[in-house]
């Protein structure tokens, strides 16, 4: 098992010189600030007004007054620049709680929330896309570990934001220990199926995952607005026949499908599919891209699931590139090269990133006496994200940037 | 208490020739459907055999194939009008389950499916703007009333679709009653404030919310990636001075903004905006635009919270922009012919849209010895809509058209 957090983000410039402020001035509308490793920032004095740190509440961080309350024309009356450490700023007119004239900002603030192009760029969340032999590459993790060492959770919680997936063993194999793996970091997301479900096959079964059948590759939930961030699934128990899991990079399948069909990679971005989980007292729908993408152009988001599709939704003369857009989405997701196919045993868990991941399984038989039983659970994003960048802060300085996604 | 619910969307044609198969006929690679009332729907032969009812699983209705296995050059061998209320089809090649020659497909059915752009524009969601006036004109529900009366339910869920909030009386003034608000229809949505949480002023808070401050108009936690769908906020005691609740239709102020400042409505639809809290272990951060627009160019999300907003990270010549454009929204947002204010009393409760509605109050002052006690949750509207298409499908069954949003 490795326990070394891998950075998927560049670093900043390491060196002191570039949060050494060499030299500030008013030009136009802004701060120009030259650091010393060369780099130049323009902060407009609205901003730098509107994000003084002693206008804000010092446990919260909330602003304490009202952006639209800045004066229009404010401006500096004058800068210094302290040690090349603060920047101090008196402001021709006051805003904000106390005398609401005097700012001051440390250079390490004022450089990590530069917004030049280069710097936002640098600080770009950079996601690992990864094939079948990367993956199996990844460490599985000791649950036991976990709770009692936060630089291991770290590094555990640093694969989901990386690599979209985590697998941990040693979670004890008893209806409701998923839970216990959920609240290392985050919350529970009720739904309709409850906070935890069985995953078993079941006579009858209102869901094709409560039946014996394959399920192609897929991620959950794809009916609402917003689908769970994150799935979680935990082996009860594993003596049928068949039934391994399978995990494929969807980031990697969409930068695929840019490169092979960048006419499909376009009709999956642009059109939005539809989705649709109906019965049993629910009529949950929504209609999303199978591929989002960020303000850079990258692959942000992915949503595909062929058993909860619904009736598309599009302009007449769209439909058939729709579907053949699809169609090599599903052919690429289902490459061999692409596919991780792992056996889960009881007392292991994997957690994927629900809007990156897609997940799946192989057929079982449990037609002489085994049987397969998961429990499964979803949890959202944000608990994650904010976890990260708390230990970020702690074990990763210089990812305190802003840059941990 | 008008128990009435107002439909917010358009009818369908209501006359039973709308649904009524007058012709079908092949041309080029679409089924060309006539109907009684003179409409042409066009039904792609590869979205037709996607949709076979035949194909799907009788419960859940699961798709039993995989859309990408639809030879691609399927087309109609033979097609068949039958009383011009059902369209059956023998396929040229086999696809799905069973012999995968034969489909079936209900006029209505198809009718409701029909994607020409007058038929989609038709079933659009059709949110209801409003202002203070409108407002205060708006039913109150009593809690005790809903639990047992879905049709009332229904109207009182209508109410949120429609107008973004509803207001309830007659909720237990208890701790833990709200639990029971939401179990209405949905799930609590927990987050690091827990899943019901007191909202009151506090010695030393960490939050401005648990202090006694006014509080402008805002949606909560816009730093997350999900801001939750739904706030409730049910009052437990209220007799500190002031502290009155205020709501601004957020749908509004952006439909104000777009005609009176078409220029800051753009900016705001394009630049994100950034948000943050930290503190207290959690650093939660996201970025969006204050204003998001759905296909057709409507409003479909608003996020604006002036004290939760973080840094902005934009290219460098938008940022005056970004800022002034801000600005007008705040100033809108706070416009006295939008506001509706309302005095919460122990017992009452609101339901806010948190993607639509901004909520806030008014200062208070316990100094007289006076206490304002809420409590709060969140929920997702995945819930909410589900429950509103099934309530739709009994009561309403011409709404049963996938136009509830």
């Amino acid at each position: 098992m490795d326990a070394t957090p891998t950075p998927a983000l560049s670093r900043p410039p390491a060196s002191g010189e570039a949060v050494r402020i060499a030299a500030a001035r008013v030009v136009g509308s802004a701060v120009e600030v030259r650091w010393g490793d060369g780099h130049v920032s323009r902060f407009h004095h609205v901003w730098l007004r509107d994000n003084c740190p002693l206008s804000r509440h010092p446990k919260s961080g909330h602003r304490l007054f009202e952006t639209a309350d800045i004066p229009r024309d404010i401006a500096p009356e004058s800068l210094e620049v302290e040690n090349g450490e603060t920047l101090r700023v008196v402001w021709n007119e006051s805003a904000g709680p106390g005398d609401g004239r005097k700012s001051a900002y440390a250079a390490g603030w004022l450089r990590t929330h530069c917004y030049s192009r280069g710097e936002r760029e640098r600080r770009r969340p950079r996601p690992k896309p990864w094939e079948r032999e990367t993956a199996e590459g990844r460490p599985v993790f000791d649950f036991r570990d976990l709770g009692g060492d936060e630089r291991r959770l770290y590094a555990m919680l640093s694969e989901v934001r990386d690599h979209g997936f985590a697998r941990l063993a040693g979670v004890p194999a008893r209806r409701g220990a998923i839970r216990d793996a959920v609240q290392l970091f985050g919350y529970i997301r009720e739904t309709n199926y409850g906070t935890v479900f069985d995953v078993e096959s079941v006579p009858d079964a209102d869901h094709l995952a409560y039946t014996a059948r394959a399920l192609g590759m897929h991620t959950d939930n794809p009916y609402r607005d917003h689908p769970p961030d994150l799935q979680f699934l935990h082996c009860l128990e594993s003596t049928a026949k068949g039934g391994d899991s399978v995990l494929v990079d969807g980031f990697r399948v969409a930068e695929a499908l840019r490169v092979e069909n960048p006419r499909a990679f376009g009709v999956l971005c642009r059109i939005p599919a539809s989705f649709q989980l109906a019965g049993g007292g629910v009529d949950l729908r929504s209609r999303a891209p199978v591929i989002q993408l960020d303000e850079w152009g990258a692959v942000q988001r992915v949503r595909f699931s062929n058993r909860a599709a619904a009736p598309l939704e599009a302009e007449e003369d769209l439909v058939p590139a729709f579907y053949a857009a699809l169609r090599a989405f599903a052919e690429t997701a289902e490459r061999a090269s692409f596919k991780f196919t792992f056996r889960m045993e009881p007392g292991d868990l994997y957690i994927v990133d629900n809007g990156r991941v897609l997940h799946g399984r192989t057929a079982f038989d449990e037609s002489a006496g085994g049987h397969r039983l998961l429990q499964g659970c979803y949890a959202d994003r944000d608990g994650l994200a904010s976890r990260l960048r708390v230990f970020a802060g702690r074990f990763e300085p210089w990812r305190t940037d802003g840059a941990v996604p």
